[in-house]
């Protein structure tokens, strides 16, 4: 616990590439997409926040504004360190970009995530913050491995806290 | 009918603007994108084929690759200027438009559209054409507008005949 979260800054990259290497969930071609988006914070409707602890950051989240929408946003992504896993991390990083998102004027956030058994505890996750499967694109990834999109409503009363800018 | 579907080419772009324009199924704000995607034809993974009729180009149709999958693909845009509707350039466009992302290796197409009622009749477009709703997304584009996601398994006895380049 004790995370502090926080927007991210280029110094982080290092930070950010070792807990998306680590995490296990991600293809070589999946980081080099994620840097991508690092490196694109704040640019393109993209928005990055990380969760530190002692000094490191050891997880993060990436959402951005659906275009052509009046109030969707999508999580992009959201990468927990193994070192710093099952500590409510994830949580923290989920609720402090949902309020983010809120006070933004956002008022639903999409996920597109693999159906693949090994993201089981991701789709759990998200599950258990409320988001509802809406959809799912067989084969969508590669053969077997499917694309099922959530969407969850965001309420007020979630988000009556600060945001995290 | 007697479309000639081919790559679009930069003089094509009134004739595009106008065909977006007069159509009536999108917004400022939608033909602005529309056309930020045709200036993007060939870069960033989009792909534009036009319909041509008497010199004219009466539509076309914008697609990509979808990022980290092994082979699914966007259909992000398909437009046919009112003055030609009716005359089948749309499903022109639409086979054409298969027949390609089929010789690029592509196995499906994905298409988000409007749930709005003045949208059935683009949605019976695709759903005859074999595209199946995979998903729904509530008010994504604003309230009361949900987002109908459509998906299509291409397969090769519809694309044996020559691609569009």
């Amino acid at each position: 616990m004790g995370a502090h979260i926080r927007e991210l800054k280029p110094q982080d990259r290092d930070d950010v590439a070792e807990a998306l290497g680590c995490c296990g969930a991600f293809t070589d071609e999946e980081v080099v997409v994620a840097l991508e988006l690092f490196d694109a914070d704040g640019r393109e409707g993209y928005r990055l926040f990380g969760a530190e602890i002692g000094g490191r950051i050891c997880g993060y989240v990436c959402v951005g504004r659906a275009a052509l929408t009046e109030s969707s946003w999508y999580l992009y992504w959201l990468c927990v360190h193994p070192a710093a896993q099952r500590q409510g991390v994830g949580t923290a990083l989920r609720r402090d970009v949902e309020r983010f998102v809120w006070a933004e004027g956002g008022r639903r956030l999409v996920i597109e995530t693999s159906g693949r058994p090994d993201y089981h505890r991701a789709r759990r996750f998200y599950e258990r913050a409320g988001y509802v499967s809406v959809g799912l694109i067989r084969d969508f990834y590669r053969s077997g491995d499917d694309c099922v999109v959530y969407a969850k409503q965001l309420i007020q009363d979630d988000h009556e806290s600060q945001p995290a800018t």
